[in-house]
C-alpha cells in the first residue's frame, strides 16, 4: 500500500500532525476543517515538522508532497486513496462525517477515524462499506511520535488493515494493533487513569502541576520512554505480586530472551543516552545531569591546579561508550576529534579560556587539525589524552595531542592549529594579558620536550 | 551537607541501588540485610553502575566510596551521617526497624524512609527525635534516574530537609518536595492508577503485555520523559477541558514562561534527541527511527545508480542540527569529521562497500585524516560535501573531500587516507574484483579534474 494521494479531515492537533507526517513522506495530502484557524494552524505545525525532520535524520529526504486546504469533505476526498477522519471526539458528529466521506470517496479507499476511543463498531454501523474502516489513533506530534494504536472493527477486513499498517510502518510510524475493540483504547484508557489521577493529587494541594511533572520526567518517565511499563516492572521487586498469572506469563513473552542483567544493561545504556540527549537540550533530567558534570569537571579542574608542566598535560580521562563505536565495531573516526577537541578545551580551560572568558567575548577557534588513526579503539576502554604545546606566538596556538589507552598503547595523535578571537567581530585577536600569561609558562617548559613523531606531516608522507 | 558516612539498612532494589549511587560519589557505604543474598546481588548491581557512569560523563569522577556489608543494624549505623532505611513496605517492619536504627545511630544523623507511601507522620510517632526523619523515595535504577520524592512528616525539621535536599543534588539527583504527606506518595499513586489499569486491560484480552508496552514506549512514554504529564498537555487540545481551573493555573505557572510555539519547538527536539539516542541503543521508538532511516538511505543510494563521475560526487546534504553547536555557538570541530566521514561512508557504499559487504567480512579504516577549517558553520545551515577520488592503488584509498553551504561558500576541506582490511584477520587486503572495477572506473574519470588546493599539506603550512 503505497496511498499517493490522502484526505485529511478536520485539522485540530492530531488532523495537522497527520499532515505534516504525509508530506515530509512525499503524500500528497488534502484537507478540510470549517475552522477559520485551519490554515495558520496548519502553516505553523508544517513549519514545526520540517525543522524537526531537518534534525531527525541525515538521510537524504524525499520531495515533500503537496497540501491542499480544500473547502469542502467532497474536494478533499474525491481522489483520496485513504482518508484520515480527525474530527472532534463527539460520536454523532464522527458517523455523519464518515457518511459524508463514503458519500463522496472513491469506493476503494481506506477510511480510518484518529479517535481514542469511540468503538470501530459503532462508527461501522451506518457505513456503506465497513470492512475498509479501522481506528488508528496517533499520539501529538504525529510528525515525531512513531505510535499508531490500530483497533478494528467486528466488519473490518484484515488485509486491508495490514496494508495499511505496512504503509504507516513505511512512514516511520509503530503501528501496534490491540486484539479487541473496547470503549476507551489503550492509551486512552490508561492516560485516563493518570490523568484522573493526577487532577485529584494537584486538586488536593499534593503537590503542584510542576512537582508531579518533575518527578515523571527525572522518574520514571525516562522508564517509560524506552521500556514501558510491564517491561520496566519486570526490573522491580514489584513483579512478585503478579507470579503466576497471564500477565506474568505476558512480561516473560516480551522480555524472556533476555536475562535480568541484560535486560538492565540494556535499560541502563538507553537511560544514559537519554539522559545525555537531554543534557545537550538542556531540559529535564538533562539539566540535572549538566549540573551535575559542571561540579565534577569544577572539582578536577580545582584538583588540576599547579600543574607540573615539565610533561605533556593529561587533559581527557575516559573510557569509550557504546554509542561512539560505528558499524566496523570500533570507536567511529569522529570520535578521535572529539577526543582531541576535548582535550583542546580542557587545556584552553586550564589556561584560563574558561566559560567566564568566552562569555566576555573572546575563544579559540580550530582551524586547522591533523589526524593518525594508529589503532583501532573497542567499546568501553579506558583512554586518555596528553597534551603538549607546540607553539604559542601571538593569536596562534599549536598543539599536539597522544591518545593513549590506559595501558600505554598510543592510539592517535592529534595536531591543531588553533586561533584566538573576537566572538563579537569574528576575527582574530590578541589574547587577554592572563592566558598570554598562562601560555608563554606552558611554552616554555614543553620547548625542552622532544618532537613528537608525525608533526609537521602531510596525509599519507612518511617519517622526514 | 556533605554526609562522609552512610548507612543502608535493607538491601532490596532500592537499597543497593543507593548504595550504588553514593559510593560512585565518593560515599562510605554501610549497609545490612540479613538475606543471604545480599553480597550478590549487591556485587551485581555495583558492577551495572561502574558500567553506567562510565558513559553517563566525560569528567574525571571521584575515587569510589567504600562499601561494607555488615552483620547487624547496629554494625551499620554506628558513626553514620545518614541512614536510609529501605526495608520492605510493609508498616510495622518499618516501625520496628527505625526504633532499632534509632536507638544505635549517632543522635545527629538523618534518618529517611524509601517508603513510597507509608505516612511519615505514622512512621515518626514512636520516634525519639522525629525531627530528623523524613520520606526520600527514589527510582529504580536508583545510580541513573534523578528524582527523589521527598516527604515531610509533621515532626520535620525543615532545615534539616533542606541539608538532605542540598547533598541530593550535589550528588546528581533531583529531589522533589511535595506539599504534604498523603497514604501513598505521588508518584506511587500515579504508577498505582497506571498498574491497576493496565493489569485490567491484559487481563480482559484487550492487548498483551508487549502491545501495551509497545504504546507506551512509541508513544506518551517519549513525551513523559521530557516533559511530564501536564506540559505535554499544554500542548494538546485536551487542556481546554479544564480551562478555569486550579490545575490550569498550575499548568500556566509550570510552562507560562514559553509561548505554545516555544515549547513545540523544545519538545520536539527533545523528541529526535531522545530517538536519535535509543536509535544507537537499537531499542523501542530508536529501532523505528532506525528502520525508517535505512529505508530512506536505500531510497537514495537507489537513485544516484548511475551517477556522472566526471565531476565530484555529491555525497553528503543535510542541515546542521542544534546539538552539533557548541559554547563557541558555532559548529563543533568533531561534527566536521562526522561529516566527512559520512561522506566516506557514502562513497565506500556507492563503490559497492556496504552492509552486505562489510558483513561478509572487509572494510576500508581510515588511519589518516586533515581537515581545515575554513569557515564557522551555524545551527540549522544547509550544508553538502563533494568527494574526489585522489588515488585508489592497491589496497589504499585516498580522497579528498569539500563541504559547502548550500549557497556555494567553501566551509572546510577533509582529505583523507583509508586501508582496506580484513576485518577477522584486522589487517590490511585487497578489495573484492566489483569494488575494484567501481574505485578504478572513478579514479579513472577523477584523474581529469583539477588538483584540490590544499592537498598534501601538513597543519599550518602555506600555499606551496
Amino acid at each position: 500500500m503505497e496511498p499517493e494521494s490522502v484526505a485529511i479531515i478536520g485539522a485540530g492537533v492530531l488532523g495537522v500532525g497527520w499532515a505534516a507526517r504525509l508530506i515530509e513522506n512525499a503524500v500528497a495530502v488534502k484537507i478540510y476543517d470549517p475552522s477559520p484557524e485551519t490554515e495558520d494552524r496548519l502553516a505553523r505545525v508544517l513549519d514545526q515538522a520540517e525543522r524537526a525532520y531537518a534534525k531527525l535524520t541525515m538521510a537524504a529526504r524525499p520531495e515533500k508532497g503537496s497540501i491542499t486546504v480544500c473547502n469542502s469533505i467532497a474536494d478533499a476526498v474525491g481522489n483520496a486513496d485513504w482518508i484520515f477522519e480527525s474530527v472532534p471526539e463527539e460520536i454523532d458528529l464522527k458517523i455523519a462525517t464518515l457518511q459524508e466521506i463514503e458519500a463522496e470517496a472513491p469506493e476503494t479507499s481506506i477510511i480510518t477515524s484518529s479517535s481514542a476511543g469511540i468503538m470501530p463498531s459503532r462508527l461501522q454501523k451506518g457505513m456503506k462499506n465497513p470492512e475498509r474502516f479501522f481506528a488508528a489513533r496517533p499520539f501529538n506530534p504525529v510528525y515525531l511520535l512513531p505510535a499508531v494504536e490500530i483497533v478494528a472493527g467486528p466488519a473490518t477486513s484484515q488485509r486491508l488493515v495490514e496494508r495499511g499498517n505496512s504503509f504507516l510502518s513505511a512512514i516511520g510510524m509503530k503501528p501496534v494493533q490491540i486484539n479487541k475493540e473496547t470503549d476507551g483504547f489503550v492509551a486512552s484508557k490508561i492516560l485516563g487513569a493518570i490523568w484522573k489521577e493526577a487532577l485529584h493529587l494537584v486538586e488536593k494541594d499534593v503537590c503542584t502541576a510542576e512537582e508531579l511533572d518533575e518527578i515523571i520526567r527525572n522518574g520514571f518517565g525516562l522508564q517509560f520512554a524506552q521500556m514501558g511499563l510491564f517491561e520496566t516492572l519486570q526490573l522491580a521487586d514489584g513483579s512478585e505480586d503478579i507470579a503466576g498469572t497471564n500477565v506474568a506469563a505476558q512480561m516473560k513473552l516480551q522480555s524472556g530472551q533476555f536475562s535480568l542483567a541484560e535486560l538492565e544493561r540494556i535499560r541502563d545504556d538507553n537511560l544514559v543516552a537519554i539522559q545525555q540527549a537531554l543534557k545537550a537540550n538542556e531540559w529535564g533530567a538533562g539539566l540535572v545531569l549538566g549540573e551535575y558534570e559542571k561540579k565534577l569537571f569544577d572539582a578536577g579542574a580545582a584538583k588540576s591546579d599547579g600543574s607540573d608542566y615539565s610533561k605533556p598535560i593529561i587533559t581527557l580521562e575516559r573510557r569509550v561508550p557504546p554509542d561512539w563505536t560505528d558499524y566496523n565495531n570500533h570507536m567511529n573516526e569522529a570520535r578521535y576529534l572529539q577526543c582531541f577537541g576535548d582535550a583542546t578545551d580542557a587545556f584552553m580551560k586550564m589556561m584560563g579560556v574558561d566559560a567566564e572568558y568566552i562569555e566576555a567575548g573572546m575563544s579559540f577557534f580550530t582551524v586547522e587539525t591533523h589526524i593518525r588513526h594508529l589503532e583501532e579503539v573497542r567499546v568501553n576502554e579506558p583512554i586518555y589524552a596528553t597534551t603538549q604545546l607546540i607553539d604559542a606566538g601571538g593569536k596562534k596556538m599549536h598543539v599536539f595531542h597522544h591518545l593513549y589507552h590506559r595501558d600505554g598503547t598510543l592510539l592517535a595523535t592529534g595536531e591543531h592549529l588553533l586561533l584566538h578571537v573576537s566572538l563579537k567581530e569574528r576575527a582574530t585577536c590578541e589574547p587577554a594579558a592572563e592566558v598570554r600569561a598562562n601560555l608563554d609558562r606552558v611554552a616554555q617548559a614543553h620547548a625542552n620536550l622532544p618532537v613528537p613523531e608525525g608533526l609537521g606531516r602531510a596525509v599519507g608522507q612518511k617519517k622526514r
